[in-house]
C-alpha cells in the first residue's frame, strides 16, 4: 500500500423533494440521490469516509425516503468488490453522523471511528428537529442506550464496542489526508481532502454540499442546524478548492455521481 | 379613548408551499394564507403591529407568491372602515421587517416605527438567504439606499422619512401593550401581547408562529435564521400563553383567521 488509492464505494440511493435539496428554492418534486462512501487505501492503513445507511433502518424509520440498496451496495458487499472485509478497514471517518452517513459503521468492528467531538455530542444531544436525522444509532450503542433507544437483540457475538478518536478544528490525520471543519449542516461537520499522486487532490464535501448545483446557486439544503453557518462552509468548500487546486465530489448529487470512477476502479 | 380596542386589518393573501409552511415536514402543496394587521386603539394614541404587504412590490420582486389584495385590504383601505386616516397612526411595532409585515409602514407618515435594534440591523445587513424576505425597503429609504436598493423616484411631496425608536428585550411599551422577543424566524423579532377588560389578552405571536399547527406540531417554518431559536420561542409563547391565560393569534394561518373578528368589528 505505497500509493493512495481513492474508492467510491456505491451505497444506493433515497429521494428527498427539490425543497429539501435547495432550501426555499427548490424546484418541488422528487430528487432521487446517491450515497456513497469513499475508501482511502493508504500507506497507514484503511480509512473510510462515511459507510452510507443501513436498509433495515431506513425502511423502518424513514420509509418516505424509498431507500433502494442492493446487497452489493452495503458496505460489506462494496468492499467484496475488492478483495477486502469489514475486519479490514483501520479508520472510520465521518463528516456527521445523520443516518445516511453512518449505518454501515456497524459493521467495521475493528476500525477507530474518527469524527468532531461536536458531531458525536450533537446526536448524543440533537436538536428537536434533528432525531429523526439522527436516528440510526448503530455506530455508537452507549449514546442509542442514553438516548433510550430500544435496540434489537443482540447475541453475545453480536456486541459491538466501537471505539472513537475525537478530534477539532482543521486536521492532517494522515499524510495527504485532511479534514476541514464545514459546520452548518450539521455540528463539527467535517469535509474532506485527499492528495493523491496523479492528478488533482480530491475534495469531498460531505453534506455541506449536496450537488455542484447546491454550490453554483449558492442555496444550502433544507436540513441543517445553522443556515448562516452553512452558507460560510458552502463558500469555504470553494475557496479551498481554489487554494488546493482540488476537484470537488459533492455528497448527493444524481448528474455528477453518474460520471464518477466507481469501485473496484479507482483514483490514485 | 378610555378603553383598549383591538382590531384586525385584513391585508390580503399569499401562497407558500407546505414544505416552507412546515419546515422538511410539510406536506408540500399550496397553501393560501393570510396576512394581517393588528391596530389597537389605547389611551395613548393608536398602535399598529405590523402592516402587512405592499401588492406592488410583491407583484414587482416575489410574484410566485400570487398576492391577491383588494383596495379595501390596503392599510388606507382598512383605516378607511374605522374612520381613520394613515395620519392618525401615532406608532408602528413591527415584529420584523420581511416583506409582508412591513409593506404598509409607509403609508404612515406621522407614526414613529418601534421595533428591536436586532430587526432593523438584520434588514440593514440581511444573510445571503434572506435578502427577498428583506427586499421591501420602502418603510427605511435611508437603508434602502445604504443597499443600493433604486426606489421609484418620488415626488417633494412624497418623501418619506420615518422616525426610528429601537429597543431590546421584553418591554411594555404602552399600559396593557407588551412586547417579547421571540428570535430565530429573524433576528430581533417581537410578539405581541394586549390585556383588554372583557376578554383575556390576546397573543399575536407574528411570524414565530405561522399558524396553530406550527404549534401543535412543534414544527417552525422553513424560513428562519435561526432554528434552535426559532423552535424555543415556540416553545416561549406556549408558556407565555399559559403564564398570562392569552389566546394566541397566529400571524398566517388560514384556519384561524377565517374565525377571527375583523375590523369594523373589534375586541374589547
Amino acid at each position: 500500500m505505497s500509493e493512495t488509492k481513492v474508492y467510491l464505494l456505491d451505497g444506493g440511493t433515497l429521494v428527498m423533494d427539490g425543497l429539501h435539496a435547495f432550501w426555499n428554492a427548490g424546484p418541488s418534486g422528487e430528487i432521487r440521490f446517491p450515497v456513497y462512501s469513499v475508501l482511502i487505501e493508504h500507506q497507514d492503513g484503511y480509512y473510510i469516509y462515511d459507510t452510507g445507511y443501513d436498509l433495515d433502518h431506513v425502511q423502518r424509520a424513514l420509509a418516505f425516503t424509498m431507500p433502494t440498496q442492493t446487497k452489493a451496495q452495503t458496505i460489506p458487499g462494496q468492499l467484496s468488490l475488492l478483495g477486502l472485509r469489514p475486519d479490514d478497514i483501520n479508520y472510520i471517518i465521518n463528516s456527521h453522523f445523520h443516518f445516511d452517513h453512518c449505518g454501515g459503521n456497524k459493521h467495521l468492528r475493528r476500525a477507530c471511528t474518527v469524527c468532531h467531538a461536536k458531531a458525536l455530542e450533537a446526536c448524543a444531544c440533537p436538536q428537536p428537529f434533528e432525531i429523526q436525522s439522527y436516528s440510526d444509532l448503530s455506530f455508537a450503542p452507549e449514546i442509542a442506550a442514553r438516548r433510550g433507544n430500544v435496540q434489537p437483540p443482540l447475541s453475545t457475538a453480536e456486541i459491538y464496542t466501537p471505539t472513537f478518536q475525537t478530534i477539532a478544528g482543521d486536521q492532517e490525520i494522515a499524510k495527504g489526508v485532511r479534514l476541514f471543519e464545514t459546520p452548518g449542516h450539521a455540528a463539527g461537520h467535517y469535509s474532506l481532502l485527499v492528495e493523491l499522486s496523479h492528478r488533482q487532490p480530491m475534495l469531498f464535501t460531505g453534506d455541506a454540499a449536496y450537488s455542484q448545483q447546491n454550490l453554483d446557486r449558492m442555496i444550502i439544503s433544507s436540513f441543517h442546524l445553522d443556515p448562516v453557518e452553512s452558507y460560510k462552509s458552502m463558500q469555504r468548500l470553494k475557496d479551498l478548492a481554489v487554494h488546493h487546486d482540488a476537484e470537488i465530489f459533492c455528497s448527493h448529487d444524481p448528474q455528477s455521481f453518474a460520471s464518477y470512477l466507481k469501485a473496484p476502479g479507482f483514483y490514485s
